[in-house]
């Protein structure tokens, strides 16, 4: 296997403590490579970084309208949230819209992600429900979509295994991620991800195209540009929603609004759609590492990429050349990028 | 730079979903090399891999034995634990011995790391102290050999900055950690560990070596290998004490007893002393992964070392080829050595 390049250094006392290996993806809607560093054709899993692929069907099903899903619902369903409160509630606001409720997401329990909110559960005595599960929100959305396709009446019993690939729901989000990355999903590697659904392994020049397609509508159904369309805008509107309070997605999207939609997937991923610029990216680190590796080189790369100046720059500053502090609060090192294409 | 092997695979779906590179190197008391993977004389910062030789001094100087520290404390000197309850009524009991208490600690406050303590905590409505830092058993242990140390009848004012590398305390510390390796400190770079003492880069070669001289007492001052052995013999006898709960340190060295002296590092780091065998050993991962990389690649390395068998093989196996569940409890990939020197 080729060895991808250093894109990440952790310093500690002026000397390199760790590095991050990786590789990136700047493609247009035509699949035009703009920017490439490193091995772009190696399928990886997109995990998480594809929940707005994912949810494409929801909009283009009319399902989403039949419902009324707001901004911040359809923000929910491409999110990988930290289980605070209003994600929780959000997530039992879809479902309720659909007449169901938490027993019917298939995602499985755990702590919120959020620290605070994982203190403030137990501080009252409670337990976590498959709500707090950071991916909550796109489970009620395959529900709602599950909802609208069922024709046997019995949502529920219609929807039980949505997770599995063969389930009508399941196929639906696969054929959208079919058609907007143009890979052969029947040809590569399946693996279950952490909710259950399954993730298919895709080279980071495929995931890249999807995103520029996602961001200029070109290359897309008329159904799902309008859908990416309207997701991009609802993430936008509620970007607390597809994260949460200090995540990274959250603070870059509340700041550049639609210039940018970006989303962070487990084991260093990470997928982006720029308009303005009708560029996709897509981010691979070796170790799987995302908050101090695939987060510093997105931010990087958005600076190079948008030509970042003021405060733009400032904020992409503060994640690629990052001072690290200790328990007291001392500097000790610094997180920043170590290749930063033309940069 | 050269660029070290892949030592850790993580699969899902049958596919390699990330990869861990670093190195490794296993010394004799002589300072041979008996194994050696990547680049071994490149310096590390073995961060809390080293407390066992930060440690030396307190047995050394007497001070242990003239404050009555018993094997639970010496352990947590050497810990870097999981803040669970016990561990913080060790750490305060070592200070109480001392004559001082939580507010002579200077490793900074943080949450216990030990998930189920820090929920605890927080059902308690109860905040962390200094106590519940995984660094507080080292730091009571500084506390410990600067009263014992002090001169001025002020043993609070005595150690205020006790942290600082200039500081009585510091300097014991620092001495010993260069005698142990064997390699120069004022030559190296210097950085400031998570709890604010100095930490010194090194070289894997020369850290497995200190690690075989512990192992042996060879190559020691005969007060060195006096403390070697009785911190040793102290962590086997009280292993929670140096980890804590499902922690590998303590699992591993609650079933091997006095066969292995092992200690996890920030950053990827891990040191052990093998002392049937009379061999030190060494690793550093490039990235920087502790949780799912040097401890895969230390029980692995174990395996091959003690040519492991029956129960010894099992529980070592069960690291270096390990199941990989998601939320559901479904199986959805393994993690696994992907090297394993002569195994």
């Amino acid at each position: 296997m080729t060895s991808n390049p250093v894109l990440v250094e952790v310093l500690r006392g002026g000397a390199v403590e760790s590095r991050h290996r990786g590789a990136l993806a700047v493609v247009d809607a035509t699949g035009t490579l703009h920017t490439v560093l490193g091995d772009i054709d190696r399928p990886v899993f997109p995990r998480s970084a594809v929940k707005l692929l994912q949810a494409l069907p929801l909009v283009a099903s009319g399902a989403a309208d039949t419902l009324g899903l707001n901004d911040a619902e359809l923000a929910l369903a491409c999110a990988s949230h930290g289980g605070e409160p209003e994600h929780a509630q959000t997530a039992a606001a879809m479902l309720a819209k659909a007449g169901l409720d938490v027993a019917a997401l298939e995602c499985g329990t755990h702590w919120p992600y959020n620290e605070a909110a994982q203190r403030a559960l137990a501080r009252e005595g409670a337990a976590p429900s498959a709500l707090h599960n950071n991916c909550s929100g796109k489970h009620s959305g395959f529900v709602c979509l599950g909802c609208a396709m069922d024709k046997t009446g019995d949502a529920r019993g219609f929807l039980r295994g949505y997770v599995q690939p063969d389930h009508p729901v399941m196929r639906e989000v696969t054929a959208a991620l079919q058609a907007t990355t143009g890979f052969d999903l029947r040809q590569t590697a399946r693996g279950t991800d952490g909710c259950s659904i399954p993730t298919y392994a895709i080279p980071l020049r495929h995931l890249a195209h999807a995103f520029a397609r996602v961001a200029s509508g070109q290359g897309l159904s008329a159904d799902h540009a309008r859908a990416a369309k309207r997701l991009r805008q609802a993430i936008a509107a509620a970007p607390f929603m597809v994260a949460g309070s200090g995540r990274l997605d959250t603070r870059l999207m509340a700041h550049f609004g639609e210039r940018l939609c970006c989303k962070v997937g487990a084991e260093g991923v990470y997928c982006a759609a720029l308009p303005e610029l009708g560029l996709g990216l897509a981010i691979k680190m070796d170790d799987g590492n995302t908050a101090r590796a695939a987060e510093v080189v997105l931010a990087g790369l958005l600076h190079t990429l948008m030509k970042a100046e003021g405060d733009d720059a400032a904020l992409l500053r503060s994640v690629w050349d990052a001072p690290l502090s200790n328990w007291n609060g001392i500097e000790v090192g610094r997180l920043r990028v170590a290749a930063r294409p033309g940069g």
